[in-house]
């Protein structure tokens, strides 16, 4: 394998579809969002993305099986609304050559499949506090003006979108396809849930799509808790440090 | 895109033109001169360049659309001397092989516009006090002559060129156009419109060329308000740390 | 030599063989392996591999002669059962383009000369007590049944086999070959025979393969001995640190 | 320019000629060597070698003109035996696929002007004291023999020789071409005209070559004086510092 490749595993006809685009990044952010879609909607898996440029290993899965990394492709067919294809995976590229590589590779095959809108979902860094709030780019005016019509935040602007859901944006506008970027406020360092629910709720709204996220509730919840353990856990250190600093001044003094 | 990409919007015709490059670099000497002329002179886009060796982001512009990273060519139709062709943008490439494809594409483009001089703007590193200075290199003796009686001065020997404003002589050179590079003092850590302003002086002279450049002097202005305020808040900090080495002195030497 | 290139000097065909790989890592686990098994059932070269990703060196051997870093290809026809092909080598590709490019080479050559089945050797990085274990994944199901079977452990889920060992799974999937990873328990900071012993013995039962893996025992013991040496000098560096310290702490104790 | 490219400027016919490089590398060795011999010789440069490999930058010349980075290759008459062509330039590549592909390039052109023998020099890092020895390795038996006659010392076994001065070895062993290696003991922080001669020396033995070397002793006399200066600054920098140290803890203990 020497090029970015995709391999076909079923050669599905979609209504008008847009593709909706989540892979690992700031927060897991669009990854998470994109996998809940895919499970709750029991979308199908139809195509794979195999890359030089993603990292040299593999995983073992639960069985002792490997793969290489890969992004897929699933579809799910909308009985009232426009039909909608997935892509989400293991990692983004490694190299700048192939960031762009791969997401020129999604814009054709997508392109192909008859799409004319890609949404991308990823993090937007910020110390969040409540809710986290949706920041919104789009290669269309009138995209980003039914965003900010759902509650979504104009991206400010100079602010550089990293990664594939950023290129994926330039390079579909260079190829003629419209397309729109959420970014769910996070702080990034762990797997954020909320974020991505923000996210959903978003695109929801946009694509007039019926989604129930309440599922993400429960995962919403245990990340919680492992922040609030994390926190006292730091706290519990702090603590500990300071006292120890104490003793050695304390001690000091004396010897002098 | 596999590879960097010219796509034309205006496909004209120009009268013996030169190519004046100015890049983000050192000081965003090249980029601030080349942008004032392009203001100045009204001069109009005509074709973009796009390469996978940019940065892997793209940026969002005020109204909340983004696109890919890219360079820029522009036009001005000059009523009494030769015309100009302007290229600048938002970055220099990321890679060795990045920075020798993109100015072999500008060249062998620039070529195909009848283009036989190419005049690339930088910075140069140096703490500059007065009127910053500016250095000149050429891949013509003739060229060279006339700058250096416009008040350039000869690049040292073994100096180094580097990045664009350098590799795109080397490749013109190599492609039988003239080039010529103008670099201007600066200390290179922040946007130099006062560097800009020297090279851009220099440029005018030696292509008989008559543009207004007090524009620039408000910008001028507000740098060095900037670089002052600077100045003040390192001071500040300075002699706050000194104050508190003192008093941590005085306490320790208490203590003992 | 601008590809990845493999030189075939001996056109040789073979029975239904089994590809095993173990080049340079992990406590040089594979490559004592590979190369154990080629000495003992003198295992004959065929082929080379040269790469443009190796890194840019060449060694001199004993005699002053030099070459290109690259890997071999040996087979040994089995008299029992199935032939064996072996492939080690001086290193691993430096570039992950270079890991997909040379596995990719290497599986499609195997390919061509009948291999339905690629195991490959390697390290897993764990404070090992007593005997290590082995590790296995493969991307066949009843493989890892009979690997299950010899008293291997199931790699754990979602573990990441680094490099041309796990990649080689990934690409043989891929291009449909079965295929079969087993990694010994080691430190890694030093070539661990122990480590190639216990890889040896698993591949031994899978393959139904009978070598005299006694020869690997001397290798042990001397391994063993160097570690104990170094665990000597480090606690006499130990040691010595702590007195001057203790000393150090005296001497301030005492000017204050 | 996207490939490395050798431009032809006068295409000579030579006798059996041998090709010796000396790029850029530990000392400068291989350079100041193969610099003197087209001197003294009176080469004439025919040929040059660009790459987008080589950094990206462009160099000053004396009068202000500018040219990319590239090698020159040099031929020389022997009106007594083999022809000669020469091989240097401003750098090596700076990635591991333009080294490859860099000594692939010369190896090819220089087959195909008839060379049937390579002959690389460069440095040996080593505290030498005296004459420096010159180090040899070879992909010919007979080669070796000779240059072990000629006072040269085996390289030791497992030796690794990096960049071009070993890569072009290996590329021409691949390609049906002798070659060998002069390497001079060399500190290598500086450049080494000492070591030069040294290797000079043995090539001229070799290659039964008689060339003046004297020229080389104003050379190193003032290679000489200047590391004296700089023993000297340093041994004033320590002093200086230890009384700092000094004062500082006079100071303490004062204070304490």
């Amino acid at each position: 394998m020497k090029k970015t490749t995709i391999i076909e595993k079923d050669s599905i006809q979609l209504e008008n579809p847009v593709l909706i685009e989540g892979l690992p990044g700031l927060g897991m952010v669009g990854r998470i969002a994109v996998r809940y879609l895919i499970k709750k909607l029991k979308a199908k898996p139809f195509a794979h993305l195999y890359s030089p440029h993603f990292p040299y290993y593999v995983i073992v899965n639960k069985r002792g099986n490997v793969r290489l990394l890969r992004g897929t492709f699933y579809y799910w067919r909308n009985p009232e609304n426009r039909d909608l294809i997935f892509f989400t995976g293991d990692s983004q590229a490694q190299t700048i050559e192939g960031q762009y590589e791969i997401a020129t590779k999604i814009t054709d095959y997508a392109k192909r499949k008859g799409v004319n809108l890609i949404v991308t979902l990823g993090g937007y860094r910020k110390e969040v506090e409540g809710t986290p709030r949706v920041y919104v780019a789009s290669t269309s005016e009138k995209l980003l003006e039914k965003a900010l019509k759902s509650e979504c935040i104009r991206s400010p602007s100079g602010n550089p979108i990293v990664g594939i859901a950023g290129i994926l944006l330039g390079i579909a506008r260079f190829k003629g396809i419209k397309a729109l970027c959420l970014l769910g406020e996070t702080r990034g360092y762990m797997p954020d849930p909320k974020a991505a629910k923000s996210v959903l709720n978003a695109l929801c709204k946009i694509l007039e799509l019926k989604v129930d996220l309440s599922g993400l509730d429960a995962e919403i919840e245990r990340a919680e808790k492992l922040l609030e353990k994390m926190h006292e856990i730091e706290a519990k250190r702090e603590s500990y440090v300071r006292q120890l600093r104490e003793e050695e001044r304390e001690r000091t003094s004396y010897i002098s």
